[in-house]
């Protein structure tokens, strides 16, 4: 049988003693914006926490930063001892009356970017959303790219406009171009969402060091929920040769708590064959996705119900890709996995699939029709995992309001 | 006539009194990294400066930080204060007394990455380089793209391997695929340069805040030489549809010295007219050009001269276009030119255009033949522009040697 927490309505829920993920928060009270953890409708002041004797000596200063870089830093050592013995007093009652004085409730809590990013990596790891853009790009080719199934392409994104859950989103402006029109300047008509998967580094690397498939854990600390906002039209004119810049830059949010991989163990399962066979160093010895099922919400309105466990590339392979040249990592950094797609039309991550181009549009909240995001709408991503013994594991929701673009 | 100091050897050369370009060094005696000024082959020690009443209390602090970051932030007035004071007790000679004593030679200086670099994007803004890129891949198409001439297009590289000049090169490995042979993996075999001149942005904007072109001197503080280092068999194979990736993100090599666009007033001058006319956001009051001559030495052969001054886009209209969405600045990042190439052989600022695609081999060193880079080779990028008067400045170079992949 699960522990449970003595926190009241914790277990069973999204935030239950399974789960215990990590953000940033202040108060009206202390604005210094501090780690917390969150168990049921409370977030744990860990600040609070270490500045008596509970963690050990050298732990301690982790929790005196206003981000969560130096305890990520740390490594799985540091990671595993805090989180065994969080789980020892959120579920031991003779713990409650020292530590309910520590806990604030979630709905007062400001919370904040939970990591200073260092890196954003972007990768593109669906095959389902892949197959999707290339049927709706270029309908007459082979839908797949020759190196897809190769290699988890990626590219750099900004990670100085990587924001908390809630931030509202501007409406970008910039240049666009019909086939058969002119060049223009304005907001954008076709302004989309990317409902990913982020993986968080701790651990970092010297340059020259490939971080092998297998070593993943090692490196990555936790996962969070990412909304990749992209500007289609802006992408579409800019992205030919180097990718995507402006479409994508003026925001990617990300959730408010970092759930650790290890709150993730009973999410483990199969990944998809894969064939080709990838070249050795994307070879796992222990391959395996994470059962993570998405949910997104547009003004209410639950859209699509995209599966992760179907990612054609691992979040290990990804790490694998992205440093076999020999790029370092550093604590921070942020790599995302790409729209999450599965086969059906409701599970598809991104309106431009769901709406087949803006060509099928869809009702949401109201009764109100969307092809494309309008000023003062808002979408949710939500996700749960399966946790151990039926539990239930809820990721950190990331949610976002479109505002006018500026004058 | 133009005022010379008192630093033996200084003026006239490329690191007089009209360059003072900033660094961050550390010394044997004294390991903690901090800033200096270069004059002449010496290094004055402004940490050491700013421990007296020398600057205004609340520059002070800027100088008591291990990277340039603090005093980029401080904006253009402590950037001009400061630089004044400087000119001041380096030129007058009844410093001297006082002053040589916070000297360093050069050649004792250790130097350190001059700031922590937010976001790097490099950019794609010579029109010859983009117009030899356009015939060597795409041999029976029209070589410009149909945005190149509308937009300056760019993507983000990897800021967290943004290195000194001298870091030594470790050869990437990776995948490639030629056309009709098979998906490989291994050391890159067309390890390339791109000789670019990069801009670091001392003041910040908050997202939504779009920079205009006039407003470049408010935010960008100075300029430093860029090596973006390129792996083109890596890169030819991943690029398609999001851009390179780890065809660049191994190494990006930047200059010792950031050389304040102060320095380079006398550098001004007209940039090419464009045609057609850009956007009205693209659009400047005042159009400019910086008059740089880059120099590119392979094995100590200079290979090439590439013309700052035709660059298509200016370092005005990158900025705003990089804004213009609304993504915001942070100090520290760093926005480079692309490869530098002019119209004539020489003066193609990458080897895939010097050697055209590796079939036009270049002699350099003692005899060596080259089409691309071997181990051991060292490539080291200078540049000079004009001063004041008949001065010249000369930007701090960027070298790097290649070490052999690893096993």
């Amino acid at each position: 049988m699960t522990a449970t927490s003595w926190v009241e309505g914790a277990d069973p829920g999204p935030y239950g003693l399974a789960h215990l993920p990590y953000g940033v928060f202040s108060t009206s009270k202390d604005p210094t914006p501090r780690i917390g953890v969150r168990i049921g409708d409370r977030v744990l002041d860990l600040r609070a926490l270490a500045t008596g004797t509970f963690f050990l000596p050298w732990i301690r200063p982790a929790f005196h930063d206003g981000s969560l870089n130096a305890f990520l830093a740390m490594g799985p050592p540091a990671w595993r001892l805090v989180r065994h013995q969080l789980t020892e007093v959120l579920s031991d009652p003779r713990h409650r009356d020292r530590i309910a004085t520590l806990l604030t409730p979630a709905d007062k809590a400001r919370m904040h970017l939970p990591f200073r990013v260092a890196d954003y990596v972007d990768f593109y790891a669906s095959e389902h959303h892949a197959t999707n853009l290339g049927r709706l790009f270029r309908p007459d080719a082979e839908p797949l790219l020759p190196n897809w199934k190769h290699l988890p392409v990626g590219y750099h994104g900004r990670a100085g406009t990587v924001v908390p859950s809630g931030t509202p989103v501007i409406r970008p402006r910039g240049q666009r171009k019909t086939p058969d029109g002119p060049v223009e300047f304005g907001p954008s008509a076709r302004l989309d969402i990317e409902a990913e998967v982020g993986f968080v580094v701790g651990v970092g690397t010297d340059l020259g060091t490939p971080v092998g498939p297998d070593d993943f854990a090692e490196h990555v600390f936790g996962a969070v929920l990412v909304n990749d906002w992209s500007a289609r039209d802006l992408q579409a004119w800019e992205y030919v040769p180097l990718g995507p810049f402006l479409g994508k830059s003026f925001a990617t949010s990300v959730g408010h708590w970092v759930t650790p991989l290890d709150a993730l163990a009973a999410a483990r399962t199969a990944a998809p064959v894969q064939d080709p066979a990838p070249l050795g160093y994307l070879q796992e010895a222990d391959r395996f996705a994470y059962d993570l099922s998405l949910s997104v919400r547009w003004n209410g309105t639950e859209v699509a119900r995209p599966p992760f466990a179907g990612m054609y590339w691992t979040p290990a392979q990804m790490l694998a890709h992205l440093t076999v040249n020999g790029a370092s990592l550093r604590t921070g950094d942020l790599y995302a996995s790409g729209t999450v797609s599965g086969p059906e039309p409701g599970q598809r991550g991104s309106f431009l699939e769901l709406t087949w181009g803006g060509r099928e549009p869809v009702t949401v909240g109201d009764g109100e029709s969307r092809a494309f995001l309008e000023d003062g709408d808002t979408v949710t991503i939500a996700a749960t995992a399966p946790g151990p013994d039926g539990e239930v594991v809820g990721l950190g929701e990331v949610t976002g309001t479109i505002l006018p673009a500026l004058d």
